[in-house]
This record gives structure tokens, sequence and C-alpha cells, in this order.
């Protein structure tokens, strides 16, 4: 080999690095190839595209599937070891120095909602994927194993990350999933086998940490000109079923004074739910979607409204606290109008769940060795995350989503944005593996 | 014949009218057999008994029919001559000592609702019958022309009165009835000829005067322990679609302050409709009956909320204003919450129609001469009554309901308060038969 041309090569891989030899003597750490990593992003959109832009790539739909084989051969192009567990999760593995060490794991899931976008999830999974093939071509060798998986079903049943934590709750399997195939045959049609769910299942202490980059899904970021999420914890979710039992009569005969409308009473719970929310210290949401007044007739005073209430915050206490003043709220408007309410709790079991202290600080180092501002949030939006930090300690990357808008065709992330979240990715698990979690 | 068989009968007759001879020298008005009228209303009762025990006899169901037959011999047995018209009115007249008078037009209907009571409608239907055997069998002859009708279709498409009074709207014909019959087909199937419906119509001039008697369907009657309510008329309806434009938007990950929850803006808004209608000065009443929120999920921030509005008074000009007042609350809400709101109003064409003051005072004057009270109030339910106003000198005597429950099997007026009705309805006839309107 001739001497320039061997000169061209380190250059040519220096200029890609983006290192300048001089400025440091230790090698600084390397950056993803931001191009590679959009362009997969768009590959991974052409399966489910949907009319208007989006995809609509539902769990174990054909798309899915389709989808699924691409970033397969991604992460076997990327130097991985590919396996798919029992829930269906893809796991591509590269060894590390110390075969004793844990793995490092990176995850995220590239099934959508229906008509949804080309970001939520598919920014975590490639973006590990590119982490992995970045290591690999600039011959990186980690100490820990890295793992980066495609976790199952995260917009349906959660099947993937729930099987991986050991917490899939009774009947999931059965559960239709908008492919029309239930959890259980989707399962079996991505690969799995949910006759042994629990072989899926890892345990503390097997896995070094868990760091997902996704997608905000709200506006923070974006409307606060901040580059990146440090998130501080996956909200809990609480939901309560709402009725209200006023008298129906005859919209006509009926004088104002002597209605026990429904529906008034209903008006004046939203507003209080809504009132509680925004006045109490804090970043809690509290959100009533769904309303339908009984009989339901444009010339009958509603007798009975059935309404959804639902309450998320990073604190248990804090959600109690919230549902404990909307429920006095209640009480009042009812004794007031002498419309009785009831409030219903819809066991979901979804807790809040807090990343690991170490990991946050972590992730708000690299992001300011990389130049980034970064901001400390909660996730509002469920997570396969949130079943992870039972495993090992954890944490998320968020970049902006523009408009703070997903589940949507209209979903968006700049390019530059998608690359300096798998940068911060990157960097923080060259610091998990350089031992930064027990510093 | 024996003297003293005459004389017996001579005495119950004046028992069975409740007169005392010696008391005037004029003869007192009849009154109505109570028993046998509220006998006839159990009778009808049993055509289309529910299992609640009121009756579903919906016009031009099987069960309807058969109710039709049952006051079609009623009236025959009352001594009226009976004919159906294009409309499928069945119409029984017994005719006046003046032939070149104009008829004195009782009427009402029989049909129900769906899962309707024994009261609404038949009262008016049964106590004129009454009227009309109980002149019959006094002997007592009108100068005019008396005409008793039961109305085809009141609780659906009110087609009966409509086509008497010439206001039948285009499309009415194939409009699917409960029964499942278009009404065209209903009204063949109850003997009228919906092709020839114009025959139907009267025209001013040819009616004296048109009474209703009717129960009230609210409770103020009840409330108040007044015994006949002289109504002033029968209120206007106008309706309106309202829309809500707010942002759809992920419950979790949208902070509260930076929503724009439709859901709540509609709350808003149900609020100001019962303020605005509660607080001005009138009888007025508004309504929001319908509601539904878009997409309806307890996990996304509503971004659309339909709802419907409906205003119901006496006077237009009072049922404009309070559109108003609710249009610019509206639109105040709408600006603080950069939630646009759309009032489309729904073309109903039900103008207020206010009964004659002369019927009004007649039957205040019959109430009084039976020493029942009475008060003026609205109908804010729709009656056959509001098309016959168009025709001819009108008015309606309410009766109480108990609780002020109507279209339901708990509808319910005592015997006594029926008979009550019944007798003002009568001593109403006789004062307008005897010239009571030009007086």
């Amino acid at each position: 080999m001739h001497s320039i041309f061997l000169r061209f090569v380190v250059s040519a891989v220096i200029a890609a690095l983006g290192l300048s030899l001089a400025a440091n003597a230790k090698p600084p750490a390397p950056t993803v190839n931001a191009d590679r990593l959009n362009e997969h992003l768009a590959s991974l959109a052409k399966f489910g595209t949907n009319p208007e832009g989006g995809v609509s790539r539902v769990a174990y739909s054909d798309f899915d599937i389709a989808g699924r084989a691409y970033v397969t051969q991604l992460m076997k192009d990327a130097g991985l070891t590919v396996r798919i567990d029992a829930a269906g999760n893809i796991i591509g593995r590269r060894e590390g120095r110390n075969p004793k060490l844990p793995a490092i794991v990176l995850g995220s899931h590239t099934d959508s909602v229906p008509k949804g976008g080309n970001y939520d999830g598919d920014v975590g999974v490639l973006g590990a994927i590119e982490v992995a093939e970045r290591l690999q071509e600039t011959g990186v060798a980690l100490r820990h194993p890295l793992e980066v998986v495609n976790f199952t079903d995260e917009e349906g049943s959660m099947i993937g990350s729930l099987a991986m934590a050991g917490h899939i709750k009774p009947g999931t399997l059965d559960q239709v999933s908008h492919s029309g195939k239930t959890v259980g045959d989707g399962i079996r049609a991505v690969g799995g086998d949910p006759d042994r769910l629990e072989s899926a299942q890892r345990h503390v202490g097997e896995l070094e940490a868990y760091v997902e980059l996704h997608i905000e899904q709200g506006a923070i970021l974006e409307e606060s000109k901040t580059d990146i999420g440090v998130v501080e914890g996956i909200v809990g979710i609480r939901r309560w079923d709402v009725t209200v039992h006023g008298f129906a009569n005859h919209a006509g005969t009926t004088p104002m004074n002597r209605r026990h409308d429904a529906l008034v009473s209903a008006a004046e719970f939203v507003l209080a739910v809504n009132r509680v929310a925004s006045t109490m210290a804090g970043r809690q949401v509290a959100t009533v979607g769904v309303i339908r007044a009984e009989p339901g007739a444009p010339n009958v005073i509603p007798g009975k409204v059935v309404m959804t209430l639902e309450v998320r915050d990073l604190d248990g206490a804090t959600m109690q606290q919230v549902f404990d003043l909307i429920r006095s709220k209640a009480g009042e408007i009812a004794t007031a109008h002498q419309t009785p309410i009831d409030l219903v709790e819809i066991p979901l079991g979804i807790e809040p769940a807090p990343t690991n202290e170490a990991v946050r600080r972590i992730v708000a180092d690299a992001a300011k060795s990389l130049g980034l501002s970064s901001k400390f949030m909660p996730s509002g939006a469920a997570q396969d995350a949130q079943h992870m930090t039972y495993l090992a300690p954890s944490g998320m990357i968020f970049v902006p989503s523009i408009g703070g808008i997903s589940h949507s065709p209209k979903e968006f992330t700049p390019p530059e944005a998608v690359a300096n979240g798998a940068n911060v990715l990157l960097r923080t698990v060259l610091a998990i593996d350089g031992g930064a979690l027990s510093r």
C-alpha cells in the first residue's frame, strides 16, 4: 500500500469522525453518520406509507413484518448478531471485551399507531443501530456487550417490554390488536412464541443499563429552543369512568329552574378538572377525553352523562392529590345540582417510572459535551422504557417534535435533531461503558 | 209508562248531570261522565301496552291501527258521523242547528312515542268524544257543528294537523316513521290517501274555533297546585348544530397551558347557555342535549366537540335575544381559548304559535265557573294546536302531569284532573257556541 494512500485513508477517517487529532491527545468520541441515519429513517418510512405521508405500520401487520425484516438487515449490516425472543422482540447483540459484564441495552419500537408518523419509535431503533454501526466502523471495542432491541407492539399491548420485565397481565395474549390478529397470534406471526413468553424475561443484574432515544411527542423542547430532553421518568397514568346522574326531561316543558341537567353538572366537572390540574404547582395533567350525554336528543334534557378522566404525573402522591381535589369538586357540583357523580377507577397499573439519576446526569453531560442545550422533563407518553426501569438503571433522550405533534402523519423531527439525539446516545453508551454509572 | 218510572228517570238524569233544578231557573251546563271517560282511557291503554305499564303505540303500527278502530267506534257511540280524510285524520262530526255556521273543532292524537304513556294525546281525543257524547245524551243541540279530530302521527311527522293547515313540508311523505313504514305508506295503512293530501286542507273561515285538551307534560300545574292551565301559545323551537374547533393532542405530553381543548370550551358554552336562559327575565328555555368529543379517547385532548343547541319561547324576539346572547358568549369563549365555535341553524320552521285571546278568556272563565283554579302558561311541547292556530281562533286546556313526567310509561294524570279538563272543554264549547268569541 502506498504511503500516500494510507495517509488519505487516515485523513478520511479523521474527517468522517469529525476529529481533530491536534486538539486533544486522547482521541475524542466518534459522532454518528447523520446522513446515513436519516436515510435509514426515510427507507423505513416506505413500509406502510399512508396517503397523508406518515405510516400505518400497526404491530403484526404485513407492513410491520416487512419493516422488521428491514430493521433486522440493518442490524446485521451494523455487525450485530440478531435473535428474536419469545415475545417477538428483535435483539441485535455485539459482544464486549469483558464477557462477564452485563449488556448495555438500547431500544425502542418500529410499530406505529394507525395513521401514525415516521419518527415515534423509529428514531430510537435506527439511532441505536447507527450507534452500533458507528462503533463498529470506527473500531471502538466496548467493555460491555451492546444490545439493540426493537420491541414488539409498543403502540398496542406493549408486550415486548412487558415480557422482558416479566410484567405481562393476564388476558393480554387474547386482546385483538389493530392488525386484526390477537396479540398471541401476532407474536407468532413475527417469529415469537407466545407459549413460552417467560423465556423473554430478563432479570435485575443482567443489564448494565437501558437507554432509549425518542421524540418528545410534546412541544416543550421546540418552544424552549432546547436540543435535548433529559427524561426524568415516564409518568404514571390513572383513569376513571365518570358518571353524572341527572334527570332526563322534556326540553320544552321543564323550566330552567326545575332541571337536573346532567350535562350542566358535567360541564362544571370538566372545568374543575382543567382548573385543578392547571392551577396546582407542578407538571401534572388531567384530561376529559370522552363525553356522552344520554338519552342524547336535542329536545331532551340529559339525564345522564358518561365521561372519562385521566390523570398523569411523575409522582404518585401528586396524582392522588390531583384526584382528591377533583373528587372534592365533584362532590360540591353533585350537591349543588342534586346530580350525583360517580368516579370509578379503571385499574391500569401504570405507575410512575422514574429514570435513574446517574443516567440522567450522563445524558445531560453527553449533551453538554456536544455543545447541545438540554432540559430535564418528564415523558408524558407511555414508553417501553417504563418497564425497563424495573430491570436496570434506565434513561431516555428526547429530541424535539415540531409543533408537539405525534401519532399523526404530521409528526416531524428535523434531520439534525435526529442526529443530535443519536450523538447523545452514542456518548451516553461510551460513558456508561467507561463506568460513569458508578462515579 | 208509569209516572213513578218517569219521575225516576228524571231524577236519575238530574243526578247524573249534577244539577239542582231548584238552584237556578236557567238549566246549568252539563258535566261529563268522569267514570266513563277514565274507563275509555284505561281501555285505549290496552292497545300497545308496554311492559313498563305505558304504551308503545307509534303512528301507523298495528297497535295504532287497532287503537284508531277503537276510537272510531267510540265516536260512533257518541253519535258522531265518522270520516277519514286524506291525511288519515279521523273526523267525527255532529251537525249543528244552523247548517251555515262553521264547526267548532276539538282534537288531539292517540299515537304515542316509543315507550310512551297513557295520557299524552289520549286525554284530548277521549275528552272531546266525552264532550260530544254528553251533549248527545243530555239532548243539547249546538248551533254550530261539532267536530272531534284524532290527528294522524302527532309524535312523528305531525302530518295530520300539518295537512289540515296546508303546511306540509317537501319530503315528509318519504320520512321513515317509528313504525318502519314511510309516512306515505303509513297514511295509506290508516285509510288516508297520500296522493291527494291537499284535500285534507281546511281554510280560514271554515272553522269557528279549535280547542285541544292535553296534559301539561311539565310540572308547573302540579307544583303550583293549579287545576287548569290556560295555554297562551305553543312555543317556537329553533335549533343549531354547534361545533367547537380545538386542537387534538396527546393527553400526556401536552402541558395544561399549551392546550386548545375543545371540550373545555364546550363546557363553558354549556354553562353559558344555561346561564343566559336562566337569568333572563321570562320563561324561555335553552338546552344542550347532545354532545360528542372527537377523536373521543381517554388519552387524547378533544380536538373537536359537536353539540346541539335548542331554544324555545312563546316570543320570536325573545328567542332571537337568547340566541344573540349565547352567540356573544360563544365568541368570548372562542377568543379566550383560541377555539373557534360555529353555530349553524337547522331550519325547523317551528314559529311560536300564540293561542287566541278570546279563547283563553273563555277557557279561564269555564274553569272559574267550575270552581277550578287556573294559570296562564305556554306549552313548551309541540302540539297539533300550533298548526290549527293558522286556521281558526284556537286554544288549549292543560291538566297536570304528576311529576312533570311525559313521554314515559310513568306519565300520569289523576282521574279527577282528567274529568276537570273535560268539563272545562265542555263549558268552553258551550260558551263558544253561545257566541262568546265575539263578546
